[in-house]
């Protein structure tokens, strides 16, 4: 019997076909599959081609498959799955469909604790506390307009602010105001228009005509200024809200699975968060993670009724990294 | 030989008619003439009603207007006005049409120098430093998005940071949440979901389901909670925001006329803006307006090149006075 983790994230997802061993035997990567943000359709389309590629690689079809545990972000997880579990059974589906979140297969694609943190931050921000193997606890994950502190939405948002607090003499001079100009092809140049310099109403009009959350896009911004009073402000704040969302979930220590581009990367904001952490008396054994594949996985088998211990896990890791 | 004021909001509009000799003769109020949020044509129907209303108020046609200066936010004043200048000249209007920032109808409802300050703080928040008549500097008024710190949004959407931080164990405790789940008729009853109170997805659809801005409608929330420390922590901040604006155009001491419904209200917010004003040495002579019917006014006098001093200034306050 073959069970099947599927990651669906917003821009690419990621099928793991796997034994109940935990022998990861097929893999793919699709494109976007998750309803909300693609559409039910074209999610749909994504995911079962995901999924056909994986099983092909593993020889197999879905009639040999007893679960597939789909994970995706929070808020499609309560909603009704027939947009996907009626297109399974028609081409042979006879297992079980499980959907969870995708912070969880972020989870245990970091350790198989039953017990344990994960903190994603991307685009967005969120963290959660696991208990029994379940969601007990999550803090922040609200979206661009009502949280993600310390996300790649909430950098970005900082950085345009702080420039065009610098530009209309409220802020700091910043080296991020040349580099957002830089990236948005606006000049600096003219007599002032209604008493502002002439960048500002010009980034008033590029910057409304965005939608809000690719504001993230101008995060980068800040991570390339390491020398810079402003970018290094917005870094530490970031990194001190990220473990505060931690702290807020917090009971006692655990292992702690880091996901997301935000906190990929070293330096200043890592650096704050970790010692943040610190200060608060946290001291996880962390674990990062690339996606949600491993976690995904997972899922499938403790869906299955299979208890997924060190051995099992290392199993799973192991086989995929070789898939891939 | 009449002149028209013309004050255009995105909600209410206000027409003026005036003499040379800074009596007004007829007044009127319609519904919203801002192109950018009615629409070029609605706009257009309501400025042409309220002016042929004012008009009749004083027995007068458009044949015997010599200036129509008209005040619009900012966005507008720079693009062409053909979408109005058209319309007026069929009607018969042979004279000049002149388009200014509704920032500076606002200062010249409260003072006839050309030299001074307005602040304006409803939905957004803007200030402005007036020399020689003109606009010399504007600080902030970008918009909820990337900028108009202390504004009415600014402070609806703290409130919701500061419940959606409470909810989710993130911030402190706040009586703005009953407050906030009774405007939006959400319950916080039931069990966990996804390791959230139930409150939180719930507001998470309603809040969503708001354009941004409309979050301005829960700035009364923190007015309306004078003991609460988070509802003073986000009002302190607001004033003090403000003050901040001012501070960044201010060069020496003038007049300061303030509008908008947030600083309009006597209390915490007010008391910190005149503190921080106080702190950074700024002591100005305040006055507060309703709205920039005098101020249109007196653009329509100063564009038809009539110099308006003390005495005209007073002609011009005391006899709109009269007419509403």
């Amino acid at each position: 019997m073959l069970h099947i983790g599927f990651d669906a994230g917003g821009t690419s997802t990621r099928a793991t076909v796997v034994t109940a061993e935990g022998a990861c035997v097929g893999y793919a990567k699709g494109s976007g599959g998750n309803p909300v943000s693609s559409g039910k359709e074209a999610a749909t389309l994504a995911i079962l081609t995901t999924i056909d590629t994986a099983l092909a690689q593993a020889d197999s079809t879905l009639c040999d498959v007893g679960e597939i545990a789909m994970a995706m972000a929070g808020s499609s997880v309560g909603a009704s799955h027939d947009w996907l579990a009626d297109p399974l059974r028609n081409r042979g589906f006879g297992g079980n469909l499980s959907f969870e979140s995708d912070l969880l297969a972020t989870y245990f694609s970091g350790t198989f604790s039953s017990f344990g943190y994960a903190i994603v931050s991307g685009t967005g921000a969120a963290v959660i506390r696991v208990e029994d193997g379940r969601i007990a606890r999550t803090s922040d994950g609200l979206g661009w307009l009502l949280g993600d502190a310390g996300s790649g939405f909430w950098i970005g948002h900082r950085v345009v602010l702080s420039v065009m607090a610098d530009l209309d003499g409220r802020g700091a001079a910043t080296a991020l105001t040349p580099r957002l100009l830089d990236a948005l092809h606006v000049r600096n140049d003219g007599p002032l228009e209604q008493g502002r310099p002439p960048a500002l109403p010009r980034l008033i009009t590029e910057l409304y005509d965005l939608r809000p959350v690719q504001l993230a896009q101008f995060a980068p911004l800040a991570f390339a200024e390491p020398d810079d009073e402003v970018a290094r402000g917005i870094l530490d704040e970031a990194g001190s809200l990220l473990a505060h969302s931690v702290d807020a979930v917090h009971t006692h220590n655990g292992p702690l699975v880091i996901g997301g581009s935000v906190l990929a990367q070293h330096g200043r904001l890592a650096d704050a968060f970790s010692a943040q952490l610190d200060a608060r008396g946290i001291e996880p054994t962390i674990s990062r993670v690339a996606d949600g594949a491993v976690g995904s996985a997972v899922l499938a088998l403790r869906e299955a009724g299979i208890d997924v211990a060190h051995d099992l896990f290392r199993t799973v890791t192991d086989s995929l990294a070789l898939l891939r």
